[in-house]
Formats: structure tokens, sequence, C-alpha cells
């Protein structure tokens, strides 16, 4: 496995691979690496096949954070990202410094943005404002550094699955979008960098967000008619806020395509929550 | 030379052509071709070499116009046009209509654009608010679709040309932009497509903005300090004014690198302009 660090050198390999007609498979990554970014890595290795390259992009990219989020203390630990890319079967990963990809940025010499107007509106955009158009930025460049055939996701940030294959469809980027499922721990918790945030007391609370879908999946099977998801957010909000350090920060009723609020919960109503535990804001979502 | 219509065809032939390591120059255009066009297909032709390919796209772009503007009466003549393109030496003309183009849009399914936020804001971008967006979005899209190792743009939308610079640098796409000379009728006006909007009266005012230009250079060359850009604008106003259709949108002084205005003229300083004559907009510009 290699480790690329300019830009310049990671687009060249690119467009050799692509000469070369090598297929080339990307999974974006911000780096502290869990089980959910491997189970990616290995699909990407699939989809490879063989004769195919992974690469692995490992960037903590600034665009995407809100001036009072999480940046600076974002976890931040390359050596044993590499190390587990390594093992999952990545080819190559590309870890490149801001100057790399944001040259200028600094003196206002960075200026072109990818937009999202419809999807990144609500949920994570709304709690979020520029968010998304970080993600989509990024992306898109990272898109054209490694001009990848397929690019992994992970379902567990649905939204942000959902916004790219959005502009990747808009902006007819020739890359294919794959979902993989989220990767939960025993008690159902969905991985997440950010879980390592989490104290002791809030690690044992924070399996309520998957408790809490389960309980409206399961109410949606039992419903004899369709569920008023009003209600339901509030028989949900009631149960998450149980656990003394949850508080609910969205419950969203909704349809997977167009985003749109469900006024009721049914069998492919999309459910997606943020709770913060403690001090730590955490994501959820599943179809019911 | 032949026309591809569908989107998902001229990218199926773009990814071939780039596995057989073929080089493709691109120009992409509204059509309603003139002289300044061909001379971009024909430097298209020169780059791509005899076993490069040449795509010239032929698509009145609707993002880019806004609601008061003449999109609905931009002229149109593909039989013309695609003949033009063969002649200066293309070998695909990319034809595809709005649907092909942004699918779902009048149902509210687009949703992504590209924008820079920048260089787009003055002139031009300050004149017609959404145009630049329109632009880049579009180019963006075209560059997906055709994926050319060059595009060439002309010199007479010195604006367009810098802003998409901008957004192939921050975007990191593997294009190289060249950018071609203004071509000018004999008297000295920048060909345009909406030059054939003028009559009579107003074809034989039009020069004025070539005039105008002429006699900024001539001052900065003759000058034995610094100009006023003040000062320089409204002798320039004034002297373009003469002509009784014509009624001056905008002359700017700036740094073509940054687009800040130049409180003092000079060598390499850039001057650009918007003149109506009579209900047409004409725009024109020149290094000094």
């Amino acid at each position: 496995m290699r480790v690329v660090k300019s830009v310049s050198a990671m687009q060249r390999l690119a467009l050799q691979w692509r000469r070369r007609g090598v297929r080339v498979s990307f999974v974006p990554t911000m780096g502290a690496l869990h089980e959910g970014h491997l189970s990616l890595v290995r699909r990407a290795r699939k989809l490879a096949g063989t004769k195919g390259l992974v690469v692995v992009s490992i960037y903590v990219n600034p665009t995407q954070f809100g001036p009072a989020e999480d940046l600076r203390r974002y976890p931040r630990d390359f050596n044993r990202d590499s190390e587990l890319c390594r093992e999952a079967g990545a080819d190559f990963v590309f870890f490149p410094t801001d100057t790399e990809m944001y040259p200028g940025k600094s003196e206002g010499r960075y200026s072109t943005y990818v937009v999202e107007e419809n999807l990144s509106r609500a949920m994570e955009g709304e709690a979020r404002p520029t968010h998304f158009r970080g993600v989509t930025t990024v992306v898109a460049k990272l898109f054209n550094i490694v001009l990848p055939d397929i690019a992994v996701f992970g379902a567990k940030d649905f939204q942000q699955a959902t916004v790219i294959q959005r502009m990747v469809s808009d902006l007819n980027f020739p890359v294919k979008i794959v979902v993989a499922p989220t990767v939960r721990e025993r008690d159902g918790l969905a991985m997440s960098s950010r879980n390592r945030y989490l104290d002791e007391q809030q690690r044992a609370q924070a399996p309520v967000l998957w408790r809490a879908i389960q309980h409206a999946q399961k109410k949606v099977v039992a419903a004899k008619r369709l569920l008023d998801a009003e209600k339901l957010r509030s028989e949900l909000k009631k149960l998450i806020e149980q656990q003394p350090t949850a508080r609910v920060d969205y419950v969203h009723f909704f349809d997977p395509q167009t985003f749109m609020a469900a006024p009721k919960a049914t069998r492919g109503t999309h459910l997606a929550m943020a709770v913060f535990v403690g001090k730590t804001r955490l994501i959820d979502n599943a179809p019911l």
C-alpha cells in the first residue's frame, strides 16, 4: 500500500490508471477509522476486483465544519488509520494537507463551491448550515483528483449519501455511488468516530437512538393503519430523553427520495434523528 | 463528423476515448457560430493533433440567462452551425436538449450548482446576478460529460474565462484551459452572436466600444504618470455616448488576476465594458 500526499501526484496516478483502463474504487473518509469505514473499504475492494485498485482518502475537511464545531479536536491518528486501510485491502491512501486541498484559501484565493439546494436544507443542513456545501465541494474535488469509477459511502450518513447521489447525477460525474449499510456495535449504537467523545455513562445511554428506531419500526409493522408522525415523534423524544444525558436535536420522518416531511409514518417512510448525548451530537437513521 | 444528442451516449464515447488514451479538445458554445467561435474550433483542432478528437457543444444553456434576458429569442440555426463546425475541423458536435441536460428541473428535481463567489461578483455578475452560476454549472456538467483534456474559451468573455479557470483550479478538474484572442470585424467590433440583433444604424455605431478601448490604450502608452481611472472612465463614457443609440452599462478598470478595481490605469491594467447599443448589450475588453 502506498501513501500519496500531493494532489498533483494523486491526479497523475489517476490519469495513468484511466489510460490503462484500471477500475478504481474510492472511499472518502475523515480518518479516525472504525469498523464502519473498514466495511466500506472491504466493499470497495470487492467492487474493484483483483485487477482494480482501491483508494481511501483520509482528510478532515475544514469546509464541512461550522465555526463552533469540533474541527480542531476531531480525532486524528494517521498511522493507525493507514495500517487499518492496508489490512482492509486499500492499495492507496490519499492523505493531503489543507494547503494542498485549498491553496490560497486564507488569502481569499479559493472561491468555488458545489451547492445542493434542496435535499441538503433539512435535518443536518438545518442544524449545520454550511455542512453539506463543504461536503459536496470536497467530494467533487476528490472525484476530480482520484477519478474513481465507483465511490462507496456509508448509510449512517444517509442524508450525505443522498445529497452526493444527487450531485453526481445533476453534475454528470462519471462515478457510480454505492451506499453500504450502517455497522453497529453489539448494543446497536451506530459506529461513528465521534463515539469516542462519550464518557462511560454517556456511552451506556447512547444506544437509545437505535432502540428508538427499533421501537418505531415495530410500531409501524404492528399498526393497523398509518401512524401520525407527530405523535410518534413525541413518543420517541420521550423515550430518548428518559436517558439523563440525552437531548433530541431532531427526529424526522420523511420520503427517502424527496426528503419531504411525511405527515404519516408507514413502511418505506424514512426515520432520521440527531441526539445530543452530553455534548456529543450523534445521528442515526433507518427505513421503517 | 458526428452529432451526439444524448448525455449518456456522449459520456460513453468520452469514457471509451479516455480508455484508449485519445486526446480530446473541447469548445463549449451556445451555437449561432461566427468567426470567433470558429477560431476556437481551429485552435482546438491544432491542440488535439492529428490523432486527437475535437468536440464542440452547441447548447443554449437556460441557467445562465436571467428572467428578463434573451433566452427565447437567442439565435439558433443548428444546420448552419454543424456545417461550420465540420469545416473548422470538429469531429463531434454535442447537441443536447434541456431535458437531457437538466432532467426533472421543472419538477424541482434538479438542485446542484457550482458557484464561484469572488471573481464572478463584479461587472457581468453585478449586471446579471445568476449568470456565472449558470455558466460554471453547465461547464462543470459538460466537462464531466465530454471529459476533455483541453477546453478552449474566447477572450471576448474575459470574465467568464477567468471564472472558469478559477473553477477548474479550485475543483481540480483535470482539464487544461486555453483562452484564445477575440476576433474582430474589420471595423473593430468584437464578434458576437448578439451582433445580429443590431439594425443598420446601431451596427454602424457599435465599433465605438473598440474605439474607446484603443483610445484608453493610447492614453496609457502616452501618459507620463499613472492615469486616474475615474477620470478616464468619464472620458470613455462621453466618447461612447456620443453615439446616439449607445448607453454605457459599465466601464471597469481592474487587476486581471484578482478583478480588484484599479484606482489608477496603467500598462497591465485590464479594461472591460458593457454598452447598450439600442436594446442590445455588447461587451468588450482588453489589457491596457
